[in-house]
């Protein structure tokens, strides 16, 4: 039993917790965050709280063999930019120390890191593909593409069988600050279910790559057991291209708002960042099976499932 | 005066000592290292030891603008495998630390680091050029491409005019333990100038990439003035393409010494990452001036006269 035990770290963020119980009662979790870990009802659940950076909650998270690790802990974007310095504790520092660790027993744990298309930085090429080469402007972006960086170099060496997958933006997240500064595509959800008003900083052009939950969960449980060619060690997620007026359209429809509440007020950083993502080709992550949520009704219905 | 002060970290090392030499009049240094700071002779070298990783050090170090940075502080192939987390902790979490710190006064210094041919791995391609990918095997060659990543990111958003550098084997390095799996190439040349027999673990066909350490110097003394494309974050530097067989004659010949004083006993392992470099080419960097030894002849007569 031990040698299936799964390590999921930021178990307790808004991905974590639906992978957590995803695949609770299916094999042993070991789920870690530094808040949020609200799994007692899942007997086959052990939480250990903790920050992913403190050495001893490390040796403990490690003691046993891991059979696999899905790695979400991370400070994104605005918080990066906000605190260099932790940001550069957590998301590089702790991930190199945590993998040395869990490799430690000599058995090759499967590992998944939650990259980010951040990788891509901005201004994008007129389409990105899986040859797309990383080219960051945030400090998370670039911590994302140092560890897939060091991930691929481990898998090379046989010490872990690595996968960086780049999760695109995922809605509808909680409305609580996140550090991010996509928030507003989540956002947009929660106020017009609301039927509140809100400003968006992008424009009803500005076109976006977005996946819910539901289908990011679906696309991590089946890349936990693939055996993909080891050159695979960076995938593009599949995404939905979407324009922001029909999300907004969308959003509208199936909350029965009036989709005037929201407001276009295009701030040009964040347009550029986050509102002109090209159309997107995923042709390696499509042939290992993994797939987004198929239309924008669907996307959108799986969106509001979560709030 | 302040503006123009240019910081060299690794200044006690066999290529920090001879950079420090080479600028030290033209304009302020500050020499960093854990050791091996003999500049008392220098009026112009404020030597500030420390370990690099050490807040306060850093502190010092960044307490005025720098105009640049010179970033050798490493540590090297064999002697991070030995030690992952010191190398981890040295090569990654320090050099980001530095940085930020350095670029704290809101100018934007050059930024040399010393990255390394390490970034490729083994096995090779059949040639290597400015397009050829970074692929590390070894932990230390990981770091570099990491930092390389930092450094093009933050070049990109103007924090830095960062260029990094790829270093071939420099010879002739002193006979110390250095923790480079390449010492030998070094070695050699101690050898046989005393008439002593050594054992090379390559075979007399394996071919490497060398530069001596009064070109290397020669090069980061150029490339410090460049104004190159921005875009240009990366750099192989110039080195001559040289067969083990080929180098070996040429030191016996300018040693006065027997080659036969030199036995082939390849290592396989040691042959695959050292002795199988393919030719190279480096037209970006021939473009920017930045030239190697120029013959055999050059190269062994510049490593002898380090001795």
């Amino acid at each position: 039993m031990a040698a299936e035990r799964i390590l999921i770290t930021g178990a307790g963020g808004f991905v974590g917790q639906a992978l957590v119980r995803a695949l609770a009662g299916t094999r042993p979790v070991i789920a870690t965050d530094r808040t949020g870990l609200d799994f007692a009802d899942l007997p086959s659940v052990t939480a250990l709280p903790g920050e992913i950076d403190d050495p001893a909650l490390v040796a403990a998270l490690t003691a046993e063999p891991l059979a696999a690790i899905i790695h979400l802990a991370t400070i994104p974007g605005g918080a990066a930019e906000a605190d260099p310095a932790l940001a550069a504790r957590i998301n590089v520092a702790a991930p190199m120390a945590l993998i040395d660790a869990a490799t430690a027993h000599g058995n090759t744990p499967r590992l998944l890191f939650a990259s980010s298309i951040a990788v891509f930085g901005d201004p994008l090429p007129p389409h990105v593909d899986d040859l797309t080469p990383a080219r960051p402007m945030l400090r998370y972006g670039a911590h994302k593409a140092m560890i897939e960086e060091w991930i691929a170099t481990l898998t090379r060496r046989g010490a872990v069988r690595g996968l960086s997958l780049r999760l695109p933006g995922i809605i509808a997240r909680p409305l609580a600050p996140s550090g991010m500064k996509s928030a507003f595509l989540s956002n947009l959800f929660h106020a017009l279910k609301a039927r509140e008003p809100i400003t968006l900083p992008v424009s009803a052009d500005a076109t976006c790559w977005l996946l819910s939950r539901r289908a990011l969960v679906a696309q991590l449980v089946t890349a936990l057991d693939l055996t993909e060619d080891p050159a695979t060690a960076r995938l593009n997620l599949p995404a939905l291209h979407i324009r922001m007026g029909e999300l907004v359209a969308e959003v509208a429809r199936q909350t029965g708002a009036d989709a005037a509440l929201a407001a276009y007020a295009p701030d040009p950083a964040i347009e550029a960042a986050f509102g002109a993502q090209p159309p997107l080709s995923t042709p390696a992550a499509d042939a290992l099976g993994l797939t987004h949520d198929g239309t924008l009704a669907n996307l959108v219905a799986h969106a509001l499932a979560d709030l």
